[in-house]
């Protein structure tokens, strides 16, 4: 297990409420770096985007950022030019305050779509959130605290890698998903990573940690990933930079299958990997096909062996592979439990395999022996509390 | 509505019970027709399909069949060679009692996946199959029990044109979705259309019925539908020919919203249509975006109004659109309440709203005002039924 979020080193963070959120639970979260950070970031693919997205966006054109801010409570989507205007204005307000051009700030929405963002309480929050900034745990667990909105627990993880910090903060709480399981990540260093490559590495990252965390494949209107890299100097490059990469990619994976462990719905976090694909796309297609399925789902739920429905679910991604070559197994507990092979069911031992199942974590592995590409995933099961959860979310 | 399926001229129908199923049902469903009839078929596009899918579709090169074959309770899926072997067996016994050729019968099997197929009570139960067919309602019921598996009830649908008759069969239990949802679907009818173009006519009304509804995407390795039209003499062509075409996809439809109002689990029946796509292609991922969302299904069990899940199912469907232009609406009762327009959501009456998707059958339309396109999916809600009976099928 890895460490919290913690402090690092150039920057200051809080977590206020201003009054967003009903309950009066933190709710605006700011970072604050001491100089212009190098930054890269990734957001939503869905056709439908945020206020915020749209102006971060176009922020991230500039490749450096000093602040983000975050509100939770209202995901200021779908609200027209009101809610862009709302938005330029918490920019222009902050900006001001900081000293940095507003192109220098990200910014993130993430709550209830549809409902103009209550602009006032934010606005007069702000100064709150600024005076609050600093470099304690206490200010760092805030400003986790801060991001979250059904989530039920902070998520993030912290690792060292050659003197240099990494903290990742996420929030999302998979199986709940609520509006659209907004998801938002932010990454702080003070490595000096700093080159041409810097989108390239952190979309790397994101692919293999926040965006192989499947849980319903409703994507968001607000979904954000950040990285703020502080460190001056020569940037890294050579090992030391593959050796950076690795760790922010752990601490990445780390923090997205917090997000899939979230929810009141579920029981259990499933690793599907395949391999043998005939290409990346492929392995991905097939992964992703059996992580959404709503019959997999359903059976991982009841620790239900039906290696059947994941064949199947396999057999329909459009990929290209022949049914009598495939092999299927289960493991956990240090146990790999052979199921199907080379277009025959095996005869396991289900009692065996139900008890592995059981468990919170678990994996199936599907060889395509096609090819030599390979895609992980991390899904969860499809209970009854997902559907608790989520029939009745507006209403 | 439409009546069941009756007898159609020049068809000998049975169902009888040969003992595959454990609890003595129907089992054992057979037509045999008075001479050869022009056919057509389409198969799943599963990558892993049943041997009984795989012998049917080499039968279908030859365009014409005399028989169709099916057991329920066991799919003979993933049973390698043993399975080939069974279902090859089975053909060549019946092809001897009926004095054809094999590759005039058409051959599916439904049910659990990877058992292998009974073949010994199947053999036995064949006579009596062939023994009982005839062309009265009760030998008509017969048969279309005898396909089923979790099915509630019996599907179909018959209508006459221009003195011709049509009766469609169908099985599928849409919500229950056991093994893959396995959907059978067969349609016979007197009509002469034996032209080059009928496979082309065939796909054309599936595409628009059964491949038109959707439960959870998982598509089955056992999914089948056949076209016998037993009509000798010229073929109908013209005019004549659009009427009987418009007559079979309206019977198909009605057939195929059978398959999703039934289920355990299915509260409600929701129709999708989205206008005003781009191309065809465009409205149909649109649509079965929506179709498929857990986050959509959920709020339609839950009666909840929540249109920013379609709206942004729509926006990750990789379908340009411009989201400022957009519009949904609500339709059900004769009424229609429209919910977003042009990127903003509309101030309508919410306890309305929810009064009408109590219902069981309501619709939602999304104009997405870029092209003339349109496609017309159903589907149904998902609830606390669906995770119970999908969670432990074969435990």
């Amino acid at each position: 297990m890895m460490n919290k979020p913690s402090a690092v080193p150039g920057f200051r963070l809080s977590g206020v409420a201003c009054g967003i959120k009903p309950d009066g639970a933190l709710d605006l979260a700011l970072v604050i770096a001491d100089s212009p950070c190098a930054m890269a970031a990734v957001y939503t693919q869905n056709r439908v985007q945020a206020a915020p997205v749209e102006i971060s966006r176009a922020h991230r054109a500039g490749g450096l950022a000093q602040a983000i801010l975050v509100n939770s409570g209202n995901a200021n989507a779908c609200t027209g030019q009101v809610g862009f205007d709302a938005c330029m204005l918490s920019l222009s307000t902050l900006a001001q305050k900081l000293g940095c051009p507003e192109s220098m700030i990200q910014v993130a929405s993430t709550g209830v779509i549809g409902v103009p963002l209550p602009i006032a309480p934010l606005l007069e929050g702000l100064p709150a959130a600024v005076a609050a900034a600093g470099r304690q745990q206490q200010q760092v667990d805030d400003f986790s605290k801060a991001i979250c909105t059904t989530d039920r627990f902070p998520k993030g993880a912290a690792v060292c890698v050659d003197g240099y910090s990494i903290s990742v903060f996420a929030k999302g709480a998979g199986m709940i998903a609520p509006n659209m399981a907004t998801m938002l990540a932010y990454a702080l260093t003070d490595a000096p990573v700093h080159g041409a490559d810097l989108q390239a590495l952190w979309k790397r990252c994101v692919d293999s940690s926040f965006n192989a965390v499947m849980v319903d494949g409703d994507t968001s209107t607000n979904d954000t990933a950040v990285l703020l890299a502080g460190g001056q100097g020569e940037a890294l490059s050579g090992k030391g930079l593959e050796r950076f990469e690795a760790a922010l990619r752990e601490a990445c994976q780390q923090a997205a299958v917090q997000i899939v462990e979230d929810g009141e719905g579920a029981r259990c976090v499933v690793e599907i990997t395949v391999s043998g694909a005939p290409n990346d796309d492929a392995a991905q297609r097939v992964a992703r096909t059996i992580a959404l399925s709503p019959l997999c789902k359903t059976a991982f739920f009841g620790a239900d062996p039906n290696w059947g429905r994941i064949v199947a679910a396999a057999g329909r991604a459009g990929v290209e592979f022949d049914a009598q070559k495939i092999r299927l197994s289960l493991s956990g507990d240090d146990q790999v439990i052979a199921l199907f092979d080379q277009g025959v069911p095996l005869g396991f031992d289900k009692a065996q395999a139900q008890i592995l199942m059981r468990n919170k974590r678990f994996a199936f592995h599907l060889e395509l022996r096609t090819g030599s590409s390979e895609a992980r995933i991390w899904t969860c099961d499809l209970g009854h509390n997902y559907v608790t959860l989520n029939a009745e979310y507006t209403t």
